[in-house]
């Protein structure tokens, strides 16, 4: 969890497979070749959901060679982690241009957790939109979910806003249906940890939640990621491990325990929210359905 | 917010009204017919949203008599007093009776907010079925949401489930539609803090996004409340006010500010549920359609 956000996680990995490559000693291709597959194995197990993670080990591995010397294997390592960053924060530039599009001038959004350039190598996921409509000079209002139980609603993506004077509301989780229902609300844009070849989208605790109330409110409600977040080799969310952290997140708040001494929670860090309550994908390639 | 819980506001409206009686001084029937009468009125600003405080105030007035003498006027607001108080824990005792039919052996019950005997005389009402359920044998768990901002779930519901020994998690508000979506959750009990002639529910912030998502999952959806929550002259949800609260109880968590200081919260106290997802009323009647 120092490292969090799909993207980020992603653009972390390949950094981690180059100085994986960078600390080998030795001259054997054929150890290097052993170390490396060893290194990626062990940063594949370094967090479940992210698929950006997988795809960037996949990425990195496939590039470098395996017959030219070390020396040279450990400079393709470093120069195409570096491309690899590059191209996660030119794929968010381009999620901002497209699903700025989709935002109308006087619009007020919806975003559930941090899927800002704190997320990501720059821009955002489903921020990047936010932004560039700003730009745009757009007036434009943010609800800023929470997103308990890590709040990084209230603390990362309120603090993005705030850096670029983009005007925003802190709800607490419960009231987005709330806002929804009174008519405040003209679209959700939220990120994802993983997408699905059917377009199951795994995301943070409460993304389903918000997007069955968006449905039900006839509000559209988007998904901002970069092609990496997608991951070819699963069908469908149910397939997909959701990783279920430490009950203290739940029973302390920021040091401080809220609940009874005796009490126990439960605490899944992520939902699948199925591809029938999607609007449609903001990716780099545009607006997919 | 010294008390809390619609049927708690109501029983500490009727004991106020009889203070203000006993607080009187003077035989003139007149004179204390008017100061009743701003007694009443000042009792009736306390809370805008929970109907059992109208209710209670109403019920006081109409049976203090205003021909005979002071002194039995403020006897009879005594006794009056208490025996609305021991009506209120008599009702939420015959909601536990009629609920706890609904409650088979071996459910997993999701309730919001705290609607237990810490916001009743005594009993509760969304709890008050789980404890008969409890005392019947029956093997239950429920799953308490913590109810953001103030938590009332987290420590509240928890604390009086563990007094009762009832075993139970208590998850983020995010996490409910994820337990719903994964079958873990066979029916949803609520409380209520007022309820509309068309049978709109007007509860915690929150209560409408469970009643949406128990609906998506074809998961049972019932408000137990007395019928003194009963607004007879309020046909729709909509017409009633929610009380906005201060952003202070989002922005910090426990007297620890969570979110930039340059930040701000909107928050709703309460949200409207449409009668079409409320499967039924489980009151002192028995269980209503």
């Amino acid at each position: 969890m120092i490292v969090r956000g799909a993207p980020a996680i992603g653009a972390s990995a390949a950094f981690a497979v180059a100085q994986a490559a960078a600390e080998f000693r030795g001259k054997d291709m054929r150890k290097f070749g052993l170390h490396m597959k060893d290194a990626c194995d062990l940063i594949r197990k370094a967090r479940p959901t992210a698929y950006d993670l997988f795809h960037a080990v996949d990425f990195l591995s496939g590039r470098i060679p395996s017959s030219d010397s070390v020396a040279e294997a450990k400079k393709i390592a470093v120069k195409e982690s570096m491309a690899y960053a590059d191209r996660s924060a030119e794929a968010c530039r381009k999620i901002g241009e497209f699903g700025e599009k989709l935002i109308r001038d006087g619009f007020s959004v919806l975003t559930h957790c941090n899927a800002g350039a704190l997320a990501c190598v720059d821009y955002g996921t489903a921020l990047s939109p936010i932004r560039f409509a700003h730009y745009d000079k757009k007036k434009i209002h943010v609800f800023v979910d929470e997103t308990r139980p890590r709040l990084q609603g209230a603390k990362l993506t309120s603090w993005e806003l705030i850096q670029e004077g983009i005007g925003h509301s802190i709800i607490v989780d419960n009231a987005a249906g709330y806002f929804m229902q009174k008519g405040e609300v003209d679209m959700c844009i939220v990120g994802a940890d993983r997408i699905t070849t059917k377009g199951d989208v795994i995301n943070k605790i409460g993304t389903y939640e918000k997007a069955v109330l968006a449905k039900e409110n006839g509000i559209p409600f988007y998904v901002a990621a970069p092609r990496s977040t997608f991951d070819s080799a699963t069908r469908n969310g149910a397939e997909v491990a959701i990783e279920e952290r430490s009950e203290d997140e739940v029973l302390c708040v920021g040091g401080v325990r809220v609940a009874p001494i005796d009490a126990h929670a439960r605490n899944p860090g992520f939902d699948v929210t199925p591809k029938r309550y999607v609007s449609g994908f903001i990716t780099e390639r545009g607006v997919e359905k």
